[in-house]
C-alpha cells in the first residue's frame, strides 16, 4: 500500500499524521461513474431501511454450529462426474489454469481417469457437470473443487436448521485447491477420505456441535482475521476435538477400528496446518449470510465469489442473480522464486469472509497478515475502519481488542459501495496461473469496482417498480 | 486505573487525549525521595554501562526448552518434609493466609498428616523447612509451594546447560497455590503425579526439547502476556505433545501402561485450563534472568517475588540479597461475592514474567487482560509505553504487533525506577486472605516503592568501593 485514505476527522488519522503516514482526508467523494441515478432511485425504495435491517439482523442472529463431517455423495448428493467449484458459474473453456488443474486432480482422484492430464478432454467435451458450490450451500476455497468422495464439514444453524457445507483443508503449497495434481497431492487427498474424514466424523459426533461462531469470536481477540490467518482457531477445535479423537480409538465398538498412531497422524495434520480452520470460517459465514438472503429491496451483498476468471456478487434483494466482473491479480508477497508473471487472477470463495464483516473487513485486529503481505500496522487498523464506509452494521459478538472492542464492520451494503467508490478489502492466497503449480503467494484484492454498479442498476430497476407513479418496468 | 501518566509527547499521549482520557505529561519529574546522592554514586560507577549491556544481552540470549517433567524428589532433591515456597524467606509466624494453607495442604499430600488442619502445628514448631523457591532454581505462582511428590517442568538452556523448574498448573479457583486444601483439591494433585506428570514425562521425552521461548514469541501476537493470559500458550503446548501423547499410550513397550482415556483426560485437563502454560512462560523467564545475575555493577532486577507478606526483589549486581517491603494489594475485580477485604496481599513469583518484560509489560498485546480488571485498551498500550521509561533494553524476540511489532520492554534499572518514580506493572490473581479459601479475583498491582531505594543504596555502596580517590566502605 503506498497511502491511506481516511474518511472524516478522527483519532486515527491524526495519529497516522503524526506517525508520518501519507493520509488523505476525504470528508466527501464523488460516487462511481455513472451511479447518480440509480443512487437516488434505490434511496427512494420504500423496502429499503427496513429489507436492510431485516438483512442484517438475521445474519447477526445466526449461530453456526459444526454438527457432522460426511462425504460430498451423502450430504450434498454428489454423483460421479458432478463437480463444484468455486464462484460465479463457469464453462471449461473460460476456466483459469488453478481451476483446470484442480478439476483435473478431482477427476483422477474419482477414478474417472488414470491420469488427470487425460480429464482435460472430458471437460472440454462437456461430459462433466460443473456447477458453482454456492448454488449447493457450499463453499470452497481458492478452487473450491468438490467431487463425490470429498468428505465435507457440516454446519448447521440449529434456529433455522439451515445448513451449509465446506471440503476439509489439505494445508498449503502443493494442494488441489490451489491447483496442484501431482501422486502426492492426490495422495493426501486420498488419506484424508479413508482415514481424517471418518475419525473426525466420530469425534464430532461424540463431542457434540460444535459452536464455530463462538470459536471465531475468541479468534478474533488471538490475532486470526479467519481468512489468510486462522492459527488459533485451528488450536481451539483441536483442543475441542483431540480428546474425543483419543476416546473414540480405544472403544471396542469403534467399527472403523483406527489406532492410536491413525489418531495421533490426524492431531499432527491438524495441528500442522494453521489453515485448518478457514474451511470452518468460510461455511459459518455463509451460513450467516444465507440467511440475509432474498430480503426484496435489500441492498446488502450476501455472497462475494470468484472463479480464477470472473468475480461475482450476489445481494440480497436481487435473489440467486450474480453480478460480475473480471478477477483481480492480488498486490503482496510472493513465494520462493515466483512473481507477478506466475500469478493468477483472484480465486475463492473464500470472501464469503470479508462479505460476513471478518478476513480484510477485521484487519485491525491481525497486523501479522498486513505485514506479512507487505504492509504496516496503521494500514490494518486504517483498513477495518475504513470498511466502516461501506458496510450497515457492527457484529458486537466479533469485536477488535484494539479498537476498543468495537464489532467488526458488517454487511457490505451495495449503495455505500457507489456511493463512496471504496471497495472491500479482501485478503487472499495467490495461485499459480499454470495448472498443477499450486501456491505462489498471498496478499490484497479488491473486487473489480464496476459490479457495484451493475447490482446498483438491478436493485434500482426493482425499486422502480415499488414507487407510485412509477412506470413499471417489470410486469406486475 | 484513574487516569495515565505519559512521559514525553508523543503519537500515544496525543491519541488519548483524543479519545478523552485524561492525561498528564510528564517531561520530568523528581526522583524518589532520598534517592539522588545514591543516584549520583551509582551513575559514576565505572563497571554499570558494560554490566548492564552484559547483563540484557546475557538475559536476550537464552532459548528456554522443556526437556523434561520429573517429581521434585527427583530433579530438585527435595526430602520428606522440605517445602519451596514463593517469595523471599518467609517463617510460618509471618506467613499469610493463602501460603499456610497451601503449605497444610502440601504437608497432607505428602502423607505428614492425616488432616491438613494438623499441619499448621509441625510448621509453627519448626520441625518443617521452608525455602524459598527461587533458592533451588524454581518459580512457584502464588503460595507457589512445592513439595517432594510433585512433578515439575524441568527448562534448560541448551547453550548453557542452565536449568530451571516450576510444577504443573492445576486450574483457577479452588487450588493449592491460592490456599485451598479440602480434599477435592488434594485429589487433583493426586492425580496430577500419578497421572498428568507422567504421561507428560513420557511425550516429552519423544517429542524433544519443546521451545518455550519460541511459544512464547507467538503468544505474544495472539492476546496473551504470559501471566494472567496464557490460553495461546496453553494451546500450542497441547498442539505439540497431543500426538506424542496419544503415541505413547499404544506403545507395548510403554511402561506405565496408561489407556487412552487417562490420554484423554490429560488432553482435556490441559485444554480446559486455560492458565497452563503460566507454569512453563515462568521457569522460561526465570531462566533468561538467572543468566544475568552476579554481574557487579548491573542495576539490573533479575527477581521481582512476593510471599503474601513481603514483596522481594534481586538485582543483578547485588548478588542474592532480597530488598523487601510490604506486599500490596491489588486493584482489579473480584469473583462471585467476595471483595477487597477478603483478599490477601499479593502473593507469588509469577512476576518474573514482568522482570523479563512480558506479563504486566507486554499489556499493549492483551487488552482482554485489561478490561477484564477494570481498564480500558488506552490503559494496557499507556502500560507498556510506560515500562519503556524503567527498563534497559527491548526484547525484539517478544514483539507486540500493534505497537508496530515494537518489542517488549526488558530489563528493569533500579537507577530508572529511582530517577522517575514509575513502578513495574504487574498483572496478578488474587488469594483469599484466610486459609482455603482459594482465588478471589485478579487485578493490578506495584511492588512497594520503598524497595528500590534500598536495592540503590546497596549498589551505591558498591560503586563507592570502585570509585578512584573514594574512601572504601568494604574490606578489600
Amino acid at each position: 500500500m503506498s497511502g491511506i485514505v481516511t474518511a472524516g476527522a478522527d483519532l486515527f488519522a491524526q495519529a497516522l499524521t503524526d506517525q508520518a503516514v501519507p493520509v488523505t482526508r476525504v470528508d466527501w467523494q464523488p460516487p462511481m461513474p455513472g451511479t447518480a441515478d440509480d443512487l437516488i432511485a434505490v434511496a427512494a425504495d420504500p423496502l429499503r431501511t427496513d429489507a436492510n435491517e431485516k438483512a442484517a439482523a438475521a445474519m447477526l442472529a445466526v449461530q453456526a454450529t459444526l454438527v457432522d463431517v460426511a462425504p460430498a455423495s451423502e450430504v450434498l448428493g454428489l454423483e460421479r462426474g458432478q463437480f463444484l467449484h468455486a464462484g460465479p458459474p463457469i464453462e471449461w473453456e473460460r476456466a483459469s489454469g488453478p481451476l483446470r488443474g484442480a478439476l483435473m486432480g478431482a477427476a483422477a482422484l474419482e477414478g474417472l481417469v488414470a491420469d488427470p492430464e487425460e480429464a482435460a478432454g472430458l471437460f472440454g467435451a462437456g461430459d462433466l457437470s460443473l456447477e458453482p458450490c454456492h448454488h449447493h450451500g457450499t463453499v470452497g476455497p481458492m478452487a473450491g473443487v468438490v467431487s463425490p468422495s470429498m468428505w465435507m464439514f457440516v454446519l448447521e444453524d440449529q434456529a433455522s436448521g439451515r445448513r451449509t457445507y465446506c471440503s476439509l483443508n489439505e494445508g498449503l503449497g502443493k494442494v488441489l485447491r490451489y491447483g496442484a495434481y501431482s501422486p502426492d497431492v492426490l495422495e493426501r487427498l486420498r488419506w484424508m477420505s479413508s482415514t481424517l474424514g471418518p475419525l473426525l466424523a466420530t469425534a464430532v459426533q461424540r463431542v457434540g456441535p460444535v459452536d464455530v461462531t463462538g470459536i471465531l469470536a475468541q479468534m478474533l481477540q488471538m490475532g486470526d482475521e479467519a481468512h489468510n490467518r486462522n492459527r488459533a482457531g485451528t488450536l481451539m477445535l483441536l483442543r475441542d476435538l483431540a480428546p474425543a479423537l483419543v476416546e473414540t480409538a480405544v472403544e471396542s465398538g469403534f467399527d472403523a477400528g483406527f489406532n492410536n498412531r491413525e489418531v495421533a497422524q490426524a492431531l499432527s495434520f491438524i495441528g500442522g496446518n494453521d489453515h485448518f480452520f478457514l474451511n470452518l470460517a468460510m461455511p459459518a459465514c455463509k451460513l450467516a449470510l444465507d440467511a440475509a438472503r432474498d430480503i426484496p429491496g435489500s441492498t446488502m451483498v450476501v455472497a462475494m465469489a470468484r472463479n480464477g476468471t470472473d468475480f461475482g456478487i450476489q445481494v440480497s434483494g436481487t435473489g440467486d442473480e450474480w453480478f460480475t466482473g473480471p478477477a483481480q491479480l492480488a498486490d503482496g508477497l510472493f513465494l520462493g522464486d515466483y512473481g507477478p508473471e506466475d500469478a493468477n487472477p483472484d480465486i475463492g470463495d473464500s470472501a464469503i469472509t470479508e462479505t460476513a464483516g471478518i478476513g480484510g473487513f477485521a484487519m485491525a485486529t491481525a497486523p501479522a497478515i498486513v505485514r506479512f503481505v507487505g504492509g504496516t500496522v496503521p494500514d490494518a487498523l486504517a483498513t477495518t475502519r475504513r470498511m466502516h464506509e461501506i458496510t450497515l452494521t457492527e457484529n458486537s459478538r466479533w469485536a477488535i481488542p484494539v479498537l476498543d472492542f468495537a464489532g467488526t464492520p458488517t454487511g457490505i451494503d451495495v449503495t455505500a459501495v457507489c456511493r463512496t467508490g471504496i471497495l472491500p478489502q479482501i485478503n487472499t492466497g495467490m495461485a499459480g496461473k499454470q495448472a498443477g503449480v499450486g501456491q505462489v503467494g498471498a496478499g490484497l484484492v479488491t473486487p473489480p469496482a464496476e459490479i457495484f454498479p451493475k447490482a446498483l442498476a438491478a436493485l434500482a430497476q426493482q425499486s422502480a417498480t415499488r414507487l407510485p407513479g412509477t412506470e413499471r418496468t417489470v410486469a406486475p
